[in-house]
Parts: C-alpha cells; sequence; structure tokens
C-alpha cells in the first residue's frame, strides 16, 4: 500500500476515534488485549522467523534479547494495554473556561493530535505499548518499527487490529508500514499533510537521522548522558548509594548516570571510597588527571568520554573546582534528560536546579526516577528532552493538543 | 559574524537572562523603549533608505505601507515594549508539586525556552515586538527580517541593543542577522545546536519554506482559510452582521473569513440578502453552481477558490446539504485557523465544536476574535496553526518550556 493511502486513512480514522468516548476506547483497548492473549502462538510463530533472521545477521544478544517474544512477555503487552485502558482520559476536558467583557466564553479543550507516527527500533512489545497510549488518548497511529522485527510487528498488528475490530473499530486506527526500504521511511518522514507528530523511539542515531529528514513535528525523545554532581558537602554514604543507584541499577536505560563531577576539596577522600563502592559491579571509571593521580587505577578519560552515552559498566569523571565549574561542564555536555546534585548547601542546591538545563534536575536524589510511572503519570510513550510540547517523561498528556472553543451570541469585532 | 557564532553568544546570553528576576527584564525593556523613542531620527533615515530601494525594485503599495515607519509607528513600538513590560511573567512558577509515595517531591517549573529564532517579512515593527515578548520571558533571541528591511531593522536593533546596555544586559539578548544570502538564512534553519525554537511569521510561502528546510523545531503560525457555516436555523440578521465583519473589517489579516458554506435549505432566502450586504464593500462573492443559480451575479467558483486565502474583497461560497457535508468540506480545505457555525441548533453547534479541526472554533461569533489582545492575553507572537506545543493565539506562555525539578533525601530506585 502506498504511503499517501496510509495516511489518508489514518487522517480520515482519527475522525472517527475523536468523536468516541471513554468506555468504547476502553472496549477497544480490552478487546485487543484479548485478541494478543488468543493469538501468542501466531505471534510466537512469527517472533522464531524474525530471530532466526537476526541470528543468521550476526544480532547481538543485547539486541536478540529485545527482539525475543515469549508467553509471559505477550501477556504482559496484553496487561500493559489493560493498564492503559484504567488510566484517566485527558481528552475532551476544558481547561479554562473564561467570560470576556463583550460576553465571549472561551474556553481550551483538550482534544487528540490526530495521526501519530511513531519509529522505532526491533523491539516488538513497542508496538502494542505505543498502539495502547496513542489510542487511549483518541489518534490514529502509523508504526514504523525496525525490518528485523518486521514478522513479529505484523503479527501483533493483526491481532490488535482484531480486538479493534471486535469491538466496531475501524482497523485503521492502527497502521503498520511494511516496506523496509529506506527510501520509505524518509517519505513516511515527509508525510506532513496527514501526521500531526513523529515520535522516534530508539538510540541516539535513530533520533538524529528523523530530526534531519523529518518536515513533520518531531518529538525528541531519549537519550540521556546523565550527570551527578557531587558538591562539597555531600553527604558521603549518601552520595555512594545514590551513584550505585544510578550507574548500576540498569545499565541500558536512558536515565542511568553515565558521568560524575566531584567537587576538588572532597575529591581526595571520596574517590577511593567511590572506587571501592563501584567495584562491587566491575564499574570502569574514567577519570581526569587529577582524578587519575588520587587513584591511579582509574583509566584516563579522553575528550570523547565527556558526551558518551555508555550504556554499559562505565562512567566518567570529572574533578571541578566550584559549582560553578560543574554546572558549565554539565550544560556543555549534556542532553538535557537528568542531572543530579548531592549536597547539603542550600544556595547551591538552588543554583544547581536553576541554572542546569535539562528535562529533570535533582537534588540528593538518583536520576532513575525519571520514568513516567515513578512520576505518577501511569504509563510513558518515552522521556522528551526538548523543549516544545513535553518535556520529560511523557504521560497520555503529552499525547493531545488543545483547541479553544467560543461560545458566542453575535458578537462582531469594532 | 559567523552563524554559529551568533547561535554560541545567544545561548551564552540565555543562561545569563535565566538568571534575571521580572524587575531587571521589566527595566531592560523601558531603557529599550526610551532608547527607541530617542533614535527615531536614526531610525527614520534607515527607513527612508529601505522605502527608496524597494520602490525602485517595484514593491507594491501595501508592502510599502507596511515597511514605512514615522514617528508614531516608532511610538507605537516603544509604547509596545512597555506594555509587555506591564504583562505578568509567567516564568519561575511552578505549576504542580507533588509527593510522591517515596517521599521525592516533584514540580514543574516555567522556564524559558533558551534561543529563540525568528523569521519574517519587511515589517521593521515586528522586530521590536518579537524582541520584547523573548526578552520578557527571559530568551535570547535571533532575529532574520526581510531584506527588504535591512537598514530599518539595523537601526531598531542598534536602538534596543542601546537601551540593554543602559540597563546592564548583555546586548546578545538580541542578535539580526544581516546577511540577505539565502544561503545564510538556511544554515540559520539547521543551527540546531544553538536555536531551540525556529517561528516563521509571515505568508504562507515562508511558513513552508522554513518548515520543509528546519531541522529546529518551528512553530507554525499564521495561514488562515477561515470558514463560516450558516446553518439551517441561522438567525439571517446575526449571519450577516457577522459574516460582514469577519470578511471586510480588516482584510488582509490571518483571521478574516475568506469562505462561506450555507445550508441548501436556507440558501435561496440567504444568498440574495448576502449579496446586497457585501456589496455595501463591494466584495466580490464566487459561489459553486447551486449558488450561481440562485444569484446569477455571483462569479463562479474554480477548485482553486476553495483552500485560497484572498487577503481581498473576495470570498468563495459553498451550499451544503448538510452539516455533515459542511464539516467534511471545512476540515478539508481549512487552515487550520479559525471557524464558524451560525446557528439556533444546539446539537448543530456542540457537532461543530467537536468535529471541526482548528485552533479556534467558534458558535455566533466573529473569526475575526482569534487574537491575543481579545483572548486575554495581552499580547501575541503569532496565531499557531499547528497542535504541538502550542494552538492558537500565542502569549508569553508560548514562549516558555518547563523543567522539572526533584527535592530528595537520598532516594534510589528499587
Amino acid at each position: 500500500m502506498k504511503l499517501t493511502e496510509i495516511g489518508m486513512k489514518a487522517k480520515e480514522t482519527a475522525g472517527f476515534l475523536n468523536k468516541l468516548g471513554v468506555r468504547e476506547k476502553n472496549r477497544g483497548l480490552e478487546m485487543a488485549a484479548r485478541a494478543l492473549t488468543e493469538g501468542a502462538e501466531a505471534i510466537l510463530l512469527a517472533n522464531q522467523a524474525d530471530l532466526l533472521r537476526a541470528r543468521e545477521n550476526g544480532m547481538s544478544e543485547a539486541l536478540l534479547d529485545r527482539l525475543k517474544l515469549n508467553e509471559e512477555r505477550i501477556k504482559g503487552m496484553a496487561d500493559g494495554l489493560r493498564e492503559v485502558a484504567a488510566l484517566n482520559d485527558p481528552v475532551g476536558e476544558v481547561l479554562e473556561m473564561k467570560l470576556r467583557p463583550n460576553g465571549l466564553q472561551i474556553g481550551k479543550k483538550r482534544i487528540p493530535l490526530g495521526v501519530i507516527g511513531i519509529i522505532y527500533e526491533a523491539r516488538p512489545n513497542v508496538t502494542a505499548d505505543a498502539f495502547g497510549l496513542c489510542f487511549k488518548t483518541g489518534n490514529a497511529v502509523i508504526l514504523k518499527g525496525g525490518s528485523d522485527a518486521l514478522e513479529s510487528n505484523k503479527a501483533v498488528v493483526a491481532c490488535l487490529q482484531k480486538g479493534l475490530i471486535g469491538a466496531g473499530i475501524p482497523v485503521d486506527a492502527l497502521q503498520l508500514i511494511t516496506d523496509n526500504d529506506r527510501a520509505v521511511t524518509k517519505e513516511f518522514m515527509r508525510l506532513n499533510q496527514y501526521v500531526d507528530v513523529l515520535i522516534p523511539r530508539g538510540g541516539a542515531g535513530l533520533i538524529r537521522a528523523v530530526v534531519e529528514n523529518s518536515t513533520i513535528p518531531v518529538i525528541e525523545t531519549g537519550t540521556g548522558n546523565c550527570h551527578i554532581y557531587v558538591d562539597e558537602t555531600a553527604d558521603f554514604q549518601m552520595a555512594l548509594d545514590i551513584i550505585f543507584n544510578a550507574k548500576t541499577q540498569r545499565i541500558g536505560v536512558c536515565n542511568a548516570c553515565e558521568s560524575l563531577v566531584v567537587h576538588q576539596s572532597i575529591a581526595e577522600a571520596f574517590l577511593p571510597e567511590l572506587k571501592k563502592r563501584l567495584d562491587q559491579k566491575q564499574v570502569e571509571i574514567r577519570g581526569d588527571e587529577r582524578a587519575c593521580a588520587i587513584v591511579p587505577e582509574f583509566v584516563h578519560a579522553t575528550d570523547e568520554d565527556w558526551g558518551y552515552e555508555y550504556l554499559d559498566y562505565i562512567i566518567s569523571l570529572k574533578i571541578a573546582d566550584s559549582i560553578d565549574e560543574a554546572i558549565t561542564h554539565i550544560n556543555h555536555y549534556n542532553t538535557r534528560h537528568s542531572e543530579a546534585i548531592i549536597t547539603k548547601d542550600y544556595e547551591n542546591s538552588m543554583r544547581f536546579l536553576n541554572e542546569i538545563d535539562a528535562a529533570a534536575v535533582y537534588v540528593n536524589a538518583s536520576t532513575r526516577f525519571t520514568d513516567g510511572n515513578e512520576f505518577g503519570f501511569g504509563a510513558e510513550i518515552g522521556v522528551s528532552t526538548q523543549k516544545l510540547h513535553a518535556r520529560g517523561p511523557m504521560g497520555l498528556e503529552a499525547l493531545t493538543s488543545t483547541k479553544y472553543i467560543i461560545f458566542g451570541k453575535g458578537q462582531i469585532r469594532e
């Protein structure tokens, strides 16, 4: 099917979805969840084919694990849809209704965005997750998943669509682009006429490619070169606990800590303890010259280390002479995701909160909390690292827009 | 000066502006306003040079009028800055502060966007307006105005910068790109590293060019192919008053009405009255076949008319068999700006409000109200016709972002 046809169908269906009540949408999610469980066999068969091909193509074990589905993971996808059904629907709420001096009543109503495009890597669980969030907010969604997961995605989408049919909802609420040609993906990114927003989910390369090529408004998600700054007055035990947690609790995630900045006045006392703690998980510490002078076992950091998102048992470490130097360093190298200060000093905590440019700025807590569930949104479509529309963990509200509704009685402008 | 240098300076200054209090910002606006009035002579001289050149190049009278400055218009620019100073500053407000079960306090703080780029046509008053709104919200701004207004813009910027210096604020809070090479403008649109958002202000062509070429997030403003639908039960007098107002009160603006849809059951009675009313201002009515059969003096509309923004004493007119046909027609041809229904019917008013896809949807009022002042925002940077970040008239808040601030006491993620 041609992309413009997919776009046209999505746009048309968006008009239908806009009129659905929350009860009908929740029924669609429940039917889709049921269809997933019932279709598990077919999904697993398709996933086997993807895995076989990926292995032949030499895919790494870590990526194979992301691609792999099993009964439990399919159940997880179905449960995810039911959890989204249980969430409050933000659509339809009128945020403010004001009476103007001329008698006009002007209100701001929350509405679906319309058609959402999502480009992601070979992770078939994203297929169901993304559908659930977009559908709950009344949006039609067009998915373009990684080519290595094509058969799995086709099978998952077929199940979800079967569920939609059962609930009397047009299948085009969810469409999958099955053409793996790169030219098609590029064309998709220029489908302004039909697609209201494009959300890339994946690594830095994917996101950069979308930002570079898309003429559709993009919400950037993801990459996190997160820092923790250990201030002069930090409680060492707290700092060690938070750093250990932020670095090692889960290494492959965007809110993991990748870089440390330590105030020079405590470096000599703190660094050996830090090494001892991170040695528990064999974390490699790449320090600047001064750090390596204190702990000779540190690896010498190069300039590339400061901006690098390792997603691994590696962390970089810089010593700063002042909080000013720390803030400047972090604002230069961070990816606007999550940054933390460990301090007992009131003024420094305030300065860090105000001056660090990031979606989430922490005092005395782990960067690992930047997450829709931890923030109390119940679910997230990703973590926005840009400044327009949504910043930080994006819950259902980030998938909506507003429009002004105006009630008059014949008013004209003087 | 190289663009990257301009970008770097803007980014650096944005960090400074982020720390300013509202009192210091208002002082900057006051000093800038004063410097404008004091520099009026130099500005007028520069403007004379622009006007002379533009006339030689054959610029139309309408565009010359937009380019032209005089004492009064300069005073208007200065007054505009003072009005912005009087507005409430949205920056710094913490929107919600919630206590999570683990004791984390998470709040959403309103902050400046950072660096704003504005590309606009040969209208030197936009130079001061855009600066005022961006500066009040703590943003550094980079302006690229139409080449025909270059000398005027240089003079205006010189005055504003003089005001900033007087207030002890870095002049790079406001920078003007003076290189008129198209390649420079294109490069500007790809200055992601330094510019947080790009706002084009001008006609459809300019906006399309920015959307096509920019890798910086764009806020689309402007084009308005606004409709009024006259429903079966409409009060004729109200419909005539609103249409006359929306079409003729000011023809060159984006919220002027460009197209009518009339229910077939009232067409025979309504159309002759409509003609009589619009004849008062010699408005040309371009009707579909059925409309022309009722009033033979109407001009026959072609397919191009339905999507055209005339900005002139011309209006198109289509007859619809039902509200469904009217809604479908409007959603197909509108530019998501402002649309109105004239009706006495409750259900139709609700359907129109819900189903029309536009930034502002009216019942029984003129589309001319879509405006920051009329909506009570005090000032506007433009009318957003896209769905991300801001929709409809954009006041100061549209020039801000948010960040999450999190207060902890050593929390780590389990």
